[in-house]
């Protein structure tokens, strides 16, 4: 008779390892196998046990991705082999990631799945630059969402909200579109001072950070070269952020080098 | 001359002492005070140092808070004395829980600060009761506001972009105004069966649930006494929770003693 497997569905965090929960690294001990996506930094797939086989699923430039459907075989079928799987998101597995997707297959499969939760990119952004989510006097509340959108589609948000001014708005794979994401906010009423503080890798040695402001962030983004899984916060929240929109972008320009596309 | 103290915000996550990140458990064990809130659950502060000393400075039942003010000047005293000083803090520091104020009051007063994020209580009551935050054809983002407001003013959101359906809305203390908050919602456009589930002190063992509907959250609330620091999920993902409405609320009525008053 064979051991019946299980699946844990990890938020492996924003990128450094010690941002990952106590349980993620307790859980991360015992896996047979870590099947991970392309946002989990090297240095947390650093702690999987040497043992553990680790099975890449994620998109690379090189690459096809691997399809939702098929990456939901492969979990129950290492599951229903009897492996203890850890499968490692970026950021937290039920915000964004298609991590409660899997955990339906899995169910479905008869297959035990336990939800490890994780510090979102946001959260970890927030933590090292010193910009808050929310602040008296500058945003009530926060708010995620994708740039992202399924192939050909248009944006299809419902603008008059997005737009609200005391509401930190956090926009997750949104580089390709900030143009019409920034036009849109604006012409929905949000100011175009609004500052805007754009991040790449925050909380790994990788990290990159653009600060700018909603009617310039398209252009400084494209002058910058800002490009791959980048996180944008915009709203009165960011006017804490220590550097000026300038100096920041200076800064950028002179010390590192281009962000590799991805 | 006096060695310079310094304040760690570390997010203390939902209750559970495993979600934690290995950041905040090793700042903790360098702490020689910890100054923490009500929200921070006792599993959590059992893992500071049997020398460090605890300075509650949370809202309780029986006595008042102690202002944020109050608690600014306690930090900086604390850290220009030489401590080093954890600051807990329920959740993450950066959302809600006023952390943004402690970090400019310290900085102002020149005293180091770290801050370490945390899992949300919303992250944390999607982890075990398997409701995501986002899930594809159901929510396309997730948004975080206050159910409370300063005293004796109005509730003061953008109800209109508030009621969009295809955005999962957590609600932190908000069950004292959680009837004025569903007719709204209501009366904006949010379709009166969009699913509902409150639940109290998540990931901890005093852990309580209520599974309902928008038309029915607020009678369904009074009559199961669910008070205290109740989290609300809203939103077409609640109806990936596996107990009906009526199944859940006769359990919670039948074998959980009713919440203290908090």
């Amino acid at each position: 008779m064979k051991t019946r497997g299980r699946v844990f569905l990890v938020g492996a965090g924003p990128g450094d390892p010690e941002l990952l929960t106590l349980k993620a690294a307790r859980v991360l001990e015992l896996a047979h196998v870590v099947v991970h996506d392309r946002l989990v930094s090297p240095e947390v797939l650093a702690l999987a046990p040497p043992t553990a086989r680790l099975v890449p699923v994620g998109k690379a430039p090189t690459s096809h991705p691997v399809p939702q459907e098929r990456i939901n075989e492969i979990l129950v079928d290492l599951a229903l082999g009897g492996q203890t799987v850890v499968r490692l998101k970026g950021g937290d597995p039920f915000i964004f990631g298609r991590g409660s997707e899997e955990a339906e297959a899995l169910r479905a499969a008869g297959v035990p799945v336990e939800i490890v939760p994780g510090i979102t990119a946001a959260q970890g952004a927030a933590s090292v630059t010193g910009v808050p989510l929310t602040h008296r006097g500058l945003a009530t509340g926060v708010r995620y969402v994708t740039g992202h959108c399924r192939s050909d589609r248009p944006l299809d948000y419902e603008w008059q909200g997005l737009a609200d001014a005391r509401t930190t708005l956090v926009i997750y794979m949104g580089a390709a579109n900030i143009a019409e994401i920034s036009e849109r906010l604006i012409a929905h009423g949000m100011p175009a001072a609004t500052p805007v503080l754009a991040i790449a890798n925050a909380t790994t040695p990788r990290e990159r950070r653009l600060a700018s402001r909603l009617d310039r962030i398209a252009s400084d983004m494209a002058a910058a070269r800002l490009t791959g899984p980048v996180l944008f916060l915009i709203g009165d929240v960011v006017s804490l952020y220590r550097s000026s929109p300038a100096e920041m972008f200076t800064q950028l320009a002179a010390v590192h080098p281009p962000l590799a596309h991805a």
